[in-house]
């Protein structure tokens, strides 16, 4: 059985020492985050995550959720642990203060939410999508909505969900059917199925918050012709309590590979109430919101799966003997040798270890510009927002495949032991697989990175990213102790910039090319990213180990001189696919294939 | 639903074109096997994976075996088509002649064991371990054992096993803990456990015949004190027919990501009565027998996978409406165009195609040396044997991985109907997981590569792959047509000599810096190994298309060059990975993981 720890002291290191120039906690109404506050609040949330949540994980998994006649049952354990996880406060930690949040800033959140991810994503995905639907409604619902549905959604009495994608139509919701008609008294009805509707139904909490995408009447076609709709469960009595049904209904839920224990609805909507949330046929808008802030959100689904896939390979690493060392046996003494002593195994655990903890500190880096969007204003919220908008495909989709390699490793190295269900480590893999594919497949992020956000403002976005950068690896190529780590990030960011330049050219030309080089290019852009973090990392771990010897740094350290010569070096050949453009796979004829 | 359709046309031209020249039917007993007789051979082949197997595939995976007090149910329909598929002959297929099989060329079974992993890879390991272990009776057994067990096992009317790992020990065979003891007349009595025996209990076949390694009594320590036991189910009687039980128990099966259609059993060996299959004490010889053919038979379950799901990918993608092509609508009549109209589509699409048609070819290519080596004698019969051994390891790891890969892009291509257990396509990548683990994980086929296989007789293997394919690039290089394509592979080529010196060089000093490399050297060698054969594919696709244009050799040409474009290009990054050494990894103190 697999266990799981947080690791509350990288966590520290992340919060603490390497954003603590980010100054987080001077920004308005942060100023009661100080890492004193984070430490005992992580250190909180690690308890209910390892004690509460994470022996919940494999059983979810193998129980699932059950349908019956419109019902949707949860594995056994998952109300009670929802119960206490609410009772206990914790949904009101991100909410904003207004409807008895706790306004915790989203550097907190890239750690709590990890620890979730670790320990039980299926559970993670109910209030996950209950904190994204509350995004969308305290930004764009009117103050009797709110006041209606936000106290209760905030406090975890009332769930939330996203209900976009219909049968015939995922990426592409300019084709959606589900339509709204105007209801009697201002209201609107309506009628249409939704599927792959993550929390659709469960009996979790009292009631649930469908915001739903549909076309309302004289709606313009296509994309510009979308509205969004906040359709309740139950409708809500003019005293705030639950009443009647609101013909909202779940037709079935889906089998899937993975998060087993995560209730995957068709939704059906036949004339119930809804209410319209932000400006007639402008619900892109408001569905972006939600989206990036879930897309954020996906990608720490994956480095919470490398995390407690990386925990239970070293593990099983340490105590598993099986023949000797190369160089003769380590353990004389016992029958065998533990397989961490080969260096295949170790290159698999340091794969591991660098892809994951380079993927939370680039989430908590990201995640400070979220925060200074938020609270921040003028130019520093304008380039906060800009940042974010930039690195959001990255960071959901890097971390998501990186999530599915680091779990299939953890496996391998259990050898065949990582292939049976009861040793956990499977699991893992199959929870990660929808990661990569969900809140719009990686490819869509890569389309999303070309085509809007590097043209956006004609590349002012980019100029976030590549002038500090450069900078920085300027200042540490001219620093002996860090030279040898700087220079391949040099070669590497040199050919991110012609790549870039290269995209920019040729698509103007054939936006095919664009297309062509997508998702080679966003994966060369988030190594890049993770090597930035990783020199950033190697900084602060060269000056403490200036003071004398400690374990800690330099496992940082070496961890960050592995990146640079294991991990990076996939810049080459991302580079090279990027420059083979797109001529033999659009010439190729469609009836060949 | 997903559907098969066996690539026949495909493999006429691996059998035909791309491998006449090797002369398969000039080998002695092979004459009969003209590219007629196998064309004949697979198309009836065809129509049994396609209407019985096939059809099997994914309710196989959602009923999966059952245990019950000793006994394996496997699902609804497995028995009937195991009898069917027995009657009419195929299992007899392979085996030699001298027990009344037919003695196909293993040339032929690369292609026809791919069609049995496409259409149902649980099912196919049934007769494939039988299979394994006829060729291990055969080549080691006495000839009182081979009359009394051959003719059954040929005919399918008994299955067969691989008993090697224990609880304790999967890759270190030397601990094994299963005794044998001299029994009263002549045989052994063994006892001790085993897991993870595919097919180890069923009903299927009248009895089940065990290949068992054990340690007879006074056996050396360790690896060479290791026998292999021949260990029936039920004994046999002196008229040949099924007896008593044999006290061989299953004491359970396990619970797995995938292949659950194949039972997983382990199998409890209380004083059974066994028979000496080779030299005793020297079990390990004739176990590598039955493991080598083994490693090449889980390669192409990784082609078989792949290509079912390519197959299924390219349909998906013409038929799912979704957006518009990025050059402007293709299809302005429909709703929306089908994904295959984009780039990144595409990408995947032919990443799949040059995977699984490179795979193939280079099976194909591997198996006529096999051929040779069974049937020529002298000299080439000695080459033969050297090529099939170097290139083993590398057909397993380099196979499965690719097939993982392949099956796991299948599912991209899907999206989020990808994830979801009725289409089929999420199957095929939990079945394709285990084939990176069993017969030896793919990190220790890579140390065998670098550790056993390019050691021995001093290189001398290496040459039987590095001179001719230098000479037919060198050739190729002068070649107008073909050079954009030879000149990549050729510098591919170059990284791979230099890797090859680099390792042969630092593990004298340092073992550790082999095993640091053995995995991306593997992977090197495989993509310079399919490279090769692709140019000698493209080469023939040239020729055809200088007769006028051809839909098949266009989109063979194509392939071959995006295989060069976007696939060869991992060599930089690979070969990077190899010269960074063992440093880092190895100074990484334990207990800092």
């Amino acid at each position: 059985m697999p266990n799981y720890k947080a690791p509350l002291r990288d966590m520290q290191f992340v919060y603490d020492e390497l954003l603590a120039s980010e100054n987080i906690n001077q920004l308005p109404g942060m100023e009661e985050f100080t890492p004193e506050t984070i430490h005992a609040v992580l250190d909180e949330a690690s308890k209910i995550c390892e004690e509460l949540l994470f022996p919940l994980n494999r059983t979810g998994d193998e129980e699932g959720c059950h349908f019956d006649q419109g019902e949707v049952t949860v594995p056994k354990g998952f109300y009670e642990a929802y119960q206490e996880y609410k009772e206990a406060g914790w949904p009101t930690l991100m909410a904003s203060t207004e409807f008895g949040g706790q306004g915790f800033p989203h550097t907190f959140y890239m750690l709590f939410g990890e620890m979730l991810c670790s320990s039980n994503l299926s559970f993670a995905m109910y209030p996950e999508l209950t904190y994204g639907a509350c995004n969308a409604i305290s930004r764009f619902g009117s103050d009797e909505i709110k006041q209606k549905f936000m106290p209760k959604m905030v406090a975890g009495e009332w769930s939330g969900t996203m209900c976009l994608t219909e049968p015939h139509c995922g990426t592409d919701l300019a084709q959606i059917r589900t339509y709204a008609e105007n209801g009697s008294d201002g209201h609107y009805s309506i009628t249409g199925s939704k599927i792959f509707i993550s929390a659709g139904e469960h009996k979790l909490t009292e009631n649930i918050v469908h915001l739903v995408l549909a076309r309302a009447p004289d709606a313009p076609e296509g994309i510009k012709g979308i509205s969004l709709f906040l359709v309740p469960k139950f409708k809500i009595n003019d005293d705030g309590s639950v009443g009647d049904n609101n013909s909202v209904s779940c037709g079935s839920i889906e089998h899937k590979m993975g998060i087993k224990a995560s209730s995957t609805c068709t939704m059906n909507f036949d004339g119930a109430t809804g209410y319209l949330i932000g400006t007639l046929h402008k619900g892109m808008e408001a569905m972006f919101e939600m989206m990036n802030s879930a897309r954020l959100g996906v990608g720490l689904q994956g480095v919470g799966l490398a995390e407690i896939s990386y925990q239970n390979a070293v593990e099983y690493a340490n105590e598993r003997l099986q023949g000797r060392a190369l160089t003769g046996a380590k353990f004389p003494d016992k029958a065998a040798d533990p397989i961490i002593v080969h260096p295949d195994v170790r290159r698999m655990l340091l794969t591991m270890r660098a892809y994951t903890e380079g993927a939370r500190a680039m989430g908590g880096w990201i995640a400070t510009y979220h925060d200074k969007d938020l609270k921040s204003s003028g130019q520093e919220k304008i380039d906060a927002e800009e940042m974010v908008a930039l690195m959001t495909p990255i960071i959901k989709a890097f971390f998501t495949d990186i999530g599915f390699e680091v779990t299939n490793i953890g496996m391998q190295v259990f050898g065949g032991h990582g292939f049976i269900r009861e040793n956990g480590m499977e699991q893992y893999a199959r929870d990660a697989r929808i990661t990569q594919i969900y809140e719009g497949t990686n490819g869509i992020q890569a389309l999303d990175l070309v085509g809007r956000k590097l043209p956006r403002r004609m590349g002012r976005l980019l100029r976030h990213f590549f002038h500090p950068i450069q900078n920085y690896i300027d200042q540490k190529l001219e620093e002996p102790n860090l030279k040898t780590l700087a220079s391949p990030l040099d070669k590497a960011f040199g050919r991110l910039q012609r790549a870039t330049g290269f995209i920019a050219q040729q698509s103007m030309k054939n936006p095919d090319e664009a297309g062509a080089a997508a998702s080679d290019y966003l994966r060369l852009f988030g190594l890049v990213s993770m090597g930035y973090i990783w020199l950033r990392m190697a900084e602060i771990a060269t000056q403490q180990l200036a003071d004398g010897e400690d374990p800690f740094y330099q496992a940082k350290l070496d961890t960050a001189t592995f990146y640079m010569e294991r991990l990076l070096p996939q810049n080459s050949t991302l580079f090279a696919n990027i420059m083979s453009g797109s001529k033999t796979m659009m010439s190729f004829k469609a009836s060949s294939f």
